[in-house]
């Protein structure tokens, strides 16, 4: 059936900070074997627990603005003083060699995917309310009241930009949303344009 | 969530006959409940077992025309000598319900459908090969060489409008098959055009 020779699946996901986006994305990889996450680059300082090449490449600034010079990033964004970008190279390399790469970025840099990858799956992850993230993002104990009052500004921006994606997702319960993801990637394996070359033997086209 | 006011969804599944087509779809339909089932109008005789108002609404010629007349099909066509047709006003009325519709109808038809509603997810269902599909029919026995060789003739034909499908599902399995079209299904439901007023609330669009 071809599986080896077809080009991978790109999925884009993006949704406010908070709102459990990494949780959901954690369970997607674990039902789905073989999905790629292509590990963006920053510079923002790690968090407590986050480990270079895992969540993110943490770069300096300089290696950062260098790296666009080079025109490397298929996507970056400046967001809260930090650089964030999507390495092209890599994300061509997976889908070159038939892996599905799922990408969590922000609102700015799926709009650039979705000029450069027309064929990927854009989806937008949310809570099911504003209030609902703002109670999550005082759960996490992390972050300053600038900084989620920061987050909650952003996120009613990013919302007006909804229409731009493919699909919605409402975060109440992990499984659910999980279980939502993963049937709109197993539709996108349904597309005719990556199935044409199951049935190329039987007809002329 | 609005459930309720929610406009259906449509589902348009083709592909050839006796590839297994009413068997993956009574599966599909097991697993998803209160998918409805637009009983279309045909005036070809009814087979073994099929009943009036189940597999199809079974009607005169001449009823038919009049229904043709009086505009009262979304689309219909004729194949093999036979007119089928399916009522617009049961499906419009089943999707302001918040029904969703499944309709199992040939290429025509669909071509129909995505005109009048492009909302809807076309999907062309098939056996894993032409030898598959020729084998599936004669094993069912019911029919002669003569109709038999008509359907491959017509399978080939049906073949070349895969492209305007948005996907294809290849039947090899019954349980994968149609585990496929609930994922779409599912995936549908997820649409940022059938779910906006779910977020409504939280932004001013």
């Amino acid at each position: 059936m071809g599986k080896n020779n077809k080009r991978g699946q790109l999925v884009v996901i993006s949704g406010p900070s908070g709102g459990g986006k990494s949780t959901v994305i954690t369970e997607v990889r674990n039902q789905r074997s073989g999905l790629c996450f292509s590990v963006s680059y920053t510079t923002r300082e790690p968090r407590q627990n986050e480990e270079n090449g895992v969540q993110y490449n943490f770069v300096s600034r300089e290696t950062f603005l260098q790296m666009i010079e080079q025109e490397r990033f298929v996507e970056y964004a400046c967001y809260q003083g930090n650089y964030y970008g999507t390495s092209k190279d890599a994300v061509d390399r997976l889908l070159e060699e038939g892996k599905d790469v799922l990408l969590d970025i922000e609102v700015q840099g799926a709009a650039a995917i979705r000029k450069l990858y027309p064929e990927a799956a854009l989806i937008f992850l949310t809570p099911p309310s504003f209030h609902e993230l703002e109670r999550r993002l005082r759960g996490r104990h992390s972050e300053s009241e600038e900084v989620i009052q920061g987050r909650l500004a952003r996120a009613r921006e990013e919302y007006l930009q909804i229409p731009m994606y493919h699909y919605l997702v409402i975060n109440d319960k992990v499984a659910d949303a999980a279980g939502e993801i993963l049937a709109i990637m197993k539709a996108q394996d349904c597309r005719v344009s990556a199935r044409l070359d199951m049935i190329k033997e039987d007809i002329s086209l």
